[in-house]
């Protein structure tokens, strides 16, 4: 059941990979057709065995899609890893896991790249192929590569320090390197939004590289800003989010640690029951734990109504 | 069993796709190690799926590494096409069979060429990780695309017109675009040589593209060159060379056609019992059909006897 025409919010959602892929499907079935448009990090875009990784756009495609494992956070539910395997037998890097039928998600990205498409356009074919209708849009079309900075001085590109070195090295720094240009499809989604969603996803190196480019921050200023807590009761659900607001901000990880890190830019917060604490806009306290299908439809639907709510 | 060192001879094999491979393969089982130096055509490579594909070279090498199937001239054995399937299911283009571990071999050597090493070297480095010893050289590091012109006028680059058209279309005229350059590598190896062999591989589309590289054809001009027909008993073996040889010269397909293609290069020619005819050059008269693996070896060695009391 979709939100009555009536109440047609124009949204626009800032997701990274798993949890801002959750939240967005289940926006994807809680809104009407051209109601949602999805904003997605490329930070964390890397290449190797010479393709186009695009690590967050991947995990929005495939959980539009309906192709995402229940079990995992990356890749396609059931791919076989062959070509892994014979990298691995030929000694040729295998860290980072590509299974046989990804594997065409990233050639289609690369050759499309490789014959001067920008990464919006090579986004939409591949959301045409993969039978995904929603907007999904790169960030960027420019390289805007994160890079961690660990406590003993090393800078390591992102996925390296999150994949290869297993996110081990305690980080003293995030950076954002390359250009902070976004495109126009994003800044016309952003100013043209009733709505701006932050979805849990990890705002150091999921959300931040999004707020850090050009005219994107003043955007999210002129509209509602609602986030949702990537924490919940001191943890986050996956990933290194928790181990990072110890070490870059120097606090206990919290559901109100990291909406301060959002200072300025919210109308309104979703936290987790009992993360509730002081602060200088509305609430929304409720389940926000939604692996489930059936709990991000539940979770969507009241946040779609808290923040109608604030405007 | 391998010659004995006292009779070491220097050889060049001139190879195209599967029947030069077995040959090769056949002269790398009898041959001393140092003693074999492979120049393979690189007329077909194409690019598919935005990778750099070398057809004739991964027969070449797959097959020196023992990968390569009895029972089909291309790709690894016991490879699988579940990325393959997977773009069948997307809508992209399907009609070139890349198994998911063979794609590793099309990743790298795109890699390795992106960061501007030249096919040569990357052709090295995955002779290594496939643990295939001999030299196997591309005929050159710059494109050399093979065209065929169809009776009907049409030009198609040479994999679409023997894969996606099924060799089809009644062939014109063959063509050799881009530079006649060829590599250090192979002149030296060519120039040093006793002993250049011509596989039975097609003369049109396998070899001609390396015969016409500059200095090729002088060098064995230079040195002793024996041919093996890759015509039997008016049948080519596989592929389309007995239509062309009708199509493009007006003559019935025959080892001694095969052989007039050659004129002026050969000191001796290999027939099957019953193809002998009346040659300017001595003919070794024996069994070429060389699909199992007894067979090459026993071939090649007949073949170096042969060659050597050519000198």
């Amino acid at each position: 059941m979709t939100v009555p025409p009536q109440d047609d919010l124009s949204v626009v959602a800032l997701a990274g990979g798993v949890g801002g892929a959750r939240l967005v499907d289940g926006l994807d079935r809680t809104l009407p057709p051209d109601a949602l448009t999805v904003v997605v990090n490329t930070g964390d875009d890397f290449r190797h065995w010479g393709l186009h990784i695009s690590p967050d756009l991947d995990t929005v495609m495939y959980t539009l899609a309906g192709l995402s494992p229940e079990d995992r956070g990356w890749g396609i539910d059931g791919d076989t890893f062959y070509a892994l395997a014979e990298a691995k037998r030929r000694g040729v890097d295998d860290w980072f896991q590509l299974g046989d039928r990804d594997l065409i998600t990233h050639l289609s990205r690369t050759g499309a790249l490789s014959r001067g498409e920008s990464l919006t356009r090579a986004t939409a074919e591949l959301c045409k192929t993969l039978g995904v209708e929603r907007p999904v849009l790169p960030m960027s079309d420019a390289p805007r590569p994160t890079s961690i900075v660990t406590q003993g001085g090393e800078e390591l590109v992102f996925q390296e320090w999150l994949v290869k070195a297993r996110a081990a090295p305690p980080v003293r720094e995030v950076r954002h390197q390359g250009t902070d240009h976004t495109t126009q499809a994003v800044l016309a989604a952003l100013t043209t939004a009733d709505l701006v969603v932050i979805c849990p996803s990890n705002p150091y190196v999921s959300i931040d590289p999004i707020l850090t480019l050009s005219g994107v921050s003043d955007a999210l200023r002129n509209t509602t800003t609602v986030a949702v807590s990537p924490i919940l009761d001191g943890k986050a659900v996956k990933g290194p989010l928790a181990t990072m607001i110890a070490e870059i901000a120097g606090r206990e990880p919290s559901a109100e640690a990291a909406a301060m890190h959002y200072e300025g830019l919210l109308d309104g917060y979703a936290v987790h029951p009992g993360d509730a604490f002081d602060a200088p806009f509305p609430l929304l306290e409720t389940n926000i734990l939604i692996q489930s299908k059936e709990d991000r439809v539940v979770f969507a639907r009241e946040l779609i109504e808290f923040a109608r709510s604030l405007r």
